[in-house]
């Protein structure tokens, strides 16, 4: 870790792995002697096209993405998908299942309202979205056109730990803060998207990755811009793509790769958390808001004994280098997003700071 | 300029300016001593908020905004924009007015269809958009919404050299490819909008200028993260913005003022596109597309006396370091995209090598 770089854990925008960032710096006034930064490249010129292209092969190859799948790069963040899965997807019977687990799933389930009938599959509101509802507790309606869960709530730092079982009911996904983090069975889904600002990239764009037999039956009033069939139809460049935000992407997707790829980030991942988590489990001081077998591992929330204590944990950890670990006002107390770019020695350290901090206090 | 980077005549993205690109290299890693980079700075955090307020003070003061209207930042470039514009606007009377006078305002009235009745105004399609009417041509329907018309036609490479009267008919102008050109009265607009990437920052984000009391009255399937009324109420921050693109687009507003402001861009963009136009109003080679008195001062097209010259023409100066000079399908020939950011060098210089061309050919 850079001396002068601080251990960011903001919930998204957060931290790009360090050669990434350099690699950019080296590269911003003439990209590989092409004459021009990559900000400055025709987005049909030859120059830029490798990039695009190299960094949808690399996506397709590093998640294991079938055939049947298209990748889209798309703008307006997961925000912008709340709104194009229903115009795109609810057509077919016109109602949809979603479950709401968290601050995304509920505004992607109210936003779903205005485009059709809507069911609540399953709901941890009444624990405050602690814990993910067992497959047991989900409703599946068998005329729902697609089921919408978000496989990671980032505010209340809970994590689903399996893929929802629909029968012939299509599972759409918003990964936006741990896509990218382990292996995953993309053929099970029907259509994954996320902000790339978490575990990919910096903010500007969405990932979408949709089976092409769902696209094609889209709402007549949705934009074309947001149609899944006119993104796939021209390789999502309708217009002109966030070109750099892509290139950014790309330079982080051959991070993973030289990493050991997505096994190597499950593993990561596991370590990463596991330090904080330890605290959690032994410390008197500081209890963690997750219920336990829901926790995630990208955003840990917790909290201490009272909100003074909170405060001045938040404070001399920012003296000490742990930087945005306040907690989102919804839940309130800390969090510490720990996303693929954070180094071990991050949590390592902050778990240090931490033991020590209920020793002192 | 530097003598390894090129003379880029791209449309868009396009050039920006070196010091920018410098600045941004040198902030990459860790900017001003925030211990991170932009791009991965939360985007409610004090650091970035200062980068975004600061980018919307100067944005208002360069262009001289006045305080009916608010500054939008938004994703999906202008292309999202032909749906937002229609979504928000047409339901006051549920119709609207389009000028027809090249490639995007088509694009952007057909899109309007889907959502009102659209009459077009006038359009320039009867003679290849090759000139722009004239106020005595445009037809405004009494009970519009709006007038939408494009104020720089990037492919054709014309220009309105003035504001359409539409009296009490608010204006809606898509100014992706000559905004922050010269001085603008704010104030005779209803909406502004513009993709970013020709003449303010690279790709990934569209500014938006809006009248507030136009804004609230949208269609009710309009996608939340669409709607200006929620965009105004958030202050662009429904979700995440595209944090990296505003700050470059901030380094480039920094960069106008240096140069004195949208009058010394207006001085600068006349005596660039005066290199070119000289050629073409003396050479026996190479003929102008656009009609003299709609010539855009933005986008240089232009042609030889045969379609294998145009090629050895392009060929020739790229070799010579004038990219991507290559004139869009529609149009053929050649265009030279010569926005804010182009060193008026490199006009000059492209004129000198066409002169020359013509001798030797």
């Amino acid at each position: 870790m850079s001396s002068n770089r601080l251990f960011n854990f903001s919930a998204g925008p957060s931290m790009l792995p360090l050669p990434v960032l350099e690699q950019a710096a080296a590269e911003m006034v003439n990209y590989r002697e092409t004459g021009m930064s990559v900000m400055e490249m025709s987005h049909r010129g030859k120059a830029y096209i490798a990039i695009f292209e190299e960094t949808k092969t690399d996506l397709k190859r590093i998640m294991d993405i079938p055939d049947t799948h298209e990748i889209l790069f798309m703008q307006g963040g997961a925000t912008l998908q709340f709104s194009a899965v229903p115009m795109n997807l609810i057509g077919k019977t016109g109602k949809a299942d979603y479950a709401v687990t968290g601050n995304f799933s509920n505004l992607a389930m109210k936003e779903a309202k205005k485009y059709g009938e809507i069911s609540i599959a399953c709901t941890s509101e009444d624990k405050n979205h602690t814990y993910i509802p067992e497959q047991k507790d989900i409703k599946i309606s068998g005329d729902a056109s697609y089921f919408h869960y978000c496989s990671n709530n980032t505010i209340y730092g809970t994590e689903w730990k399996y893929i929802p079982e629909t029968g012939n009911v299509p599972l759409a996904c918003d990964m936006s803060s741990n896509i990218l983090s382990g292996p995953l069975d993309v053929s099970k889904y029907g259509l994954i998207y996320a902000g790339v600002q978490k575990n990919m990239a910096p903010a500007g764009a969405a990932v979408v990755i949709i089976n092409k037999e769902l696209a094609g039956s889209e709402h007549a009033l949705t934009p074309k811009i947001m149609s899944y069939k006119a993104m796939i139809d021209s390789d999502s460049m309708q217009n002109t793509p966030p070109c750099y935000t892509i290139y950014i992407l790309g330079l982080v997707l051959k991070w993973v790769e030289k990493q050991g790829g997505v096994e190597a980030m499950a593993k990561l991942k596991a370590e990463r958390s596991k330090y904080l988590y330890d605290v959690l489990n032994d410390s008197r001081m500081f209890i963690g808001c997750a219920e336990k077998d829901s926790r995630s591992d990208m955003n840990v929330t917790f909290r201490t004994t009272s909100e003074e204590l909170d405060a001045k944990f938040i404070k001399e950890a920012k003296a000490a280098g742990f930087d945005t670990l306040k907690g989102h006002r919804n839940v309130g107390g800390m969090r510490a997003s720990i996303y693929n770019a954070m180094p071990v020695e991050g949590t390592q350290k902050l778990a240090a700071f931490m033991r020590d901090f209920e020793v002192n206090n």
